[in-house]
């Protein structure tokens, strides 16, 4: 990571302002490529997480695909430059008017039900598909840091259902050639993945046409003191082991993909915030309000998330337990609860870690403020 | 409320699309005049709920002020053709940039901290502010529909420091004449407001130029089926009662205060979205998949909040059991469960209703979608 002079910047830029790191994303894409040992793969990266031009140039100039989950976000790439063989598309609820611009676009498409199988199969031929899997509750994230979690959602195709599906596809002279998995995001724990690989595996050997294994993402960071950072390098091993079996299987090469976000983007953002206020709230604590919360940042709120927080230009002073709270009238809006800071003044800056991902493209403005900016370094 | 052929404006605007009518906005309007039976009461329209112009507007030509907490709802405000006079600025961290402004535009201020009140008083002499009362947690909303509840916050100024603000604001020649208080949103139970009347004024007669008592507001609505309507006219009878026993006290009459948002606009909003695939998910029960969720409306997400559903161009066809959920990869993202329609087809529309308030201002576009359209009838 390069050095950044973030006092410089909000005086420059003003707040609230994301600051992103570009070699830090460059670092991420080749650390998780590097992990990536086996030839047949490809990685989409999840435009979900960040949909910035910015952003999107930096993942098409290291050679990156990208996965969308909406026709906005195909207009984005497109705009981005993305040419439609770099586009994954899986979503859920695929209406006929978006389904007839996939296929006229000819996007790599994994399709939810059998609903919208049928929906494609009326709409298209001789084309290839593929189907999103119905991930058994038996493998969830159960760690609290993991979000949007399988456990009450029916996404995904179940195996009872492939053989009707198979059959759409063959009177349409259709074939699916590939499947799609996804449990839940920010997981840290290795087990779920090591029940996931297996058996998305023995899931794709239902489709004869068989020719990718897309296992989405999920993968978490830590964001927590004391977390343990997620071992990629071990999962994609096991991710290629497992699709390396099925290429023995098939006598051909199986395509492995993965869909990082989150991994890629989280640890090059930050927020730069201004303190606005100190609030004394009894001897040994304060209470810190900043010109961002809610507005900028939905996370905290949103799902409890921990985001480390940290002082801009070190002083030496000693730490103080801080409470640090969005200055709105949200009064559960805290963005950290006893924190440890170095003693800090009204108009010092902070740092609201790793939020390259999900922080941005999930602000509203509410209550009461505009978009955040946001600066490409 | 007038007939709405949603159909058709569906048609002509394209979906998802927020619908407003604008004569059950001076409707609820005028049903909370009614029921403010006192000579000396002000109406502020919480700005939070929604800040679009048209909104703004309809506030405007019904006489009502604003309440607003942020430099940016004060440029959406102004540009309305709010006069200043009728601007009441409550929120919390206010910095010193933000506290020049709004001593220099001479707007009515309610004060959250003695760390404010010293700021205020350095930079202004000869003014008028008011302080935010701190709740206790006694008081305190326990049903879950209550959103933004004072269980963890420390907003407003404690009891024990009435003396060091009253002391500050002497010392600058400054008059605390105003109190201004709130423990939560959208509150059906009539006990906490029953308990908070009588503190805000208890609170209110330890500031001797004291001209206003602020309630603010929380009052809730039923959104669910079976909930009964907040009694608004008995609660604000009862807030006028004990400011008329204030008024006796300082022999002249003190100004009530009230802030509603919600009460104002929830019901004259509607969400009209477009069914864009049916999955069957067994015998009895189908998902339907619509082309809105989080990315337009939160609340359903982020509060596990209920909104009713109801389907466009009644049909007499059997109900079903159905789930609906928004067309993301957000696996938790459903704006309701198990819900009795007449049976829908893919391409139906159906409406989300009360989303007036707290629906497009918190809308994020996320994921992969742009913030909605607005529609005022």
């Amino acid at each position: 990571m390069v050095h950044i002079d973030y006092s410089q910047l909000a005086e420059k830029y003003g707040t609230p302002l994301y600051v992103y790191d570009s070699k830090q994303i460059e670092d991420n894409i080749r650390r998780i490529a590097r992990s990536l040992n086996y030839r047949h793969s490809t990685m989409y990266f999840a435009v979900m997480c960040n949909n910035h031009k910015n952003i999107l140039s930096v993942i098409r100039r290291n050679g990156l695909g990208v996965q969308i989950n909406s026709v906005h976000e195909l207009q984005l790439v497109k705009k981005a430059g993305f040419k439609n063989s770099a586009i994954s598309f899986t979503s859920t609820g695929i209406s006929t008017d978006l389904m007839k611009t996939l296929i006229r676009e000819g996007i790599r498409i994994n399709l939810d039900s059998v609903e919208e199988v049928d929906k494609f199969c009326t709409l298209a031929q001789n084309r290839k598909f593929g189907v999103r899997i119905r991930i058994p509750k038996s493998i969830s994230a159960r760690s609290l840091q993991a979000t949007n979690t399988n456990r009450h959602s029916h996404i995904g195709i179940e195996e009872k259902d492939f053989k009707s599906v198979l059959k759409m596809a063959d009177a349409a002279r259709n074939s699916i050639t590939g499947v799609h998995g996804y449990f839940a995001s920010n997981v840290l724990e290795m087990t779920p993945f090591q029940h996931y690989a297996p058996y998305m595996c023995t899931m794709a050997s239902s489709f004869p046409d068989l020719e990718y294994v897309n296992f989405g993402s999920g993968f978490g960071i830590p964001y927590a003191p004391g977390q343990k950072a997620f071992d990629i390098k071990k999962i994609l091993a096991l991710f290629a082991l497992h699709v390396k079996a099925l290429s023995h299987k098939y006598d051909r090469p199986i395509e492995l993909i993965i869909e990082p976000g989150r991994t890629i983007l989280a640890d090059a953002g930050s927020l730069l915030v201004q303190i606005t206020n100190i609030k004394h709230l009894n001897s040994n604590k304060y209470e810190i309000a900043i010109d961002a919360g809610y507005a900028e940042l939905a996370r905290p709120l949103l799902y409890g998330s921990y985001h480390a927080i940290t002082t801009v230009n070190t002083t030496h002073r000693q730490p103080v337990n801080y409470d640090i709270r969005g200055n709105t009238v949200l009064q559960n809006d805290f963005l950290g609860k006893n924190r440890m800071l170095e003693k800090v003044r009204e108009g010092d800056y902070l740092l609201i870690r790793k939020v390259g991902a999900y922080g941005a493209v999930m602000a509203s403005g509410f209550p009461g403020k505009e978009i955040p900016k946001q600066l490409f370094l």
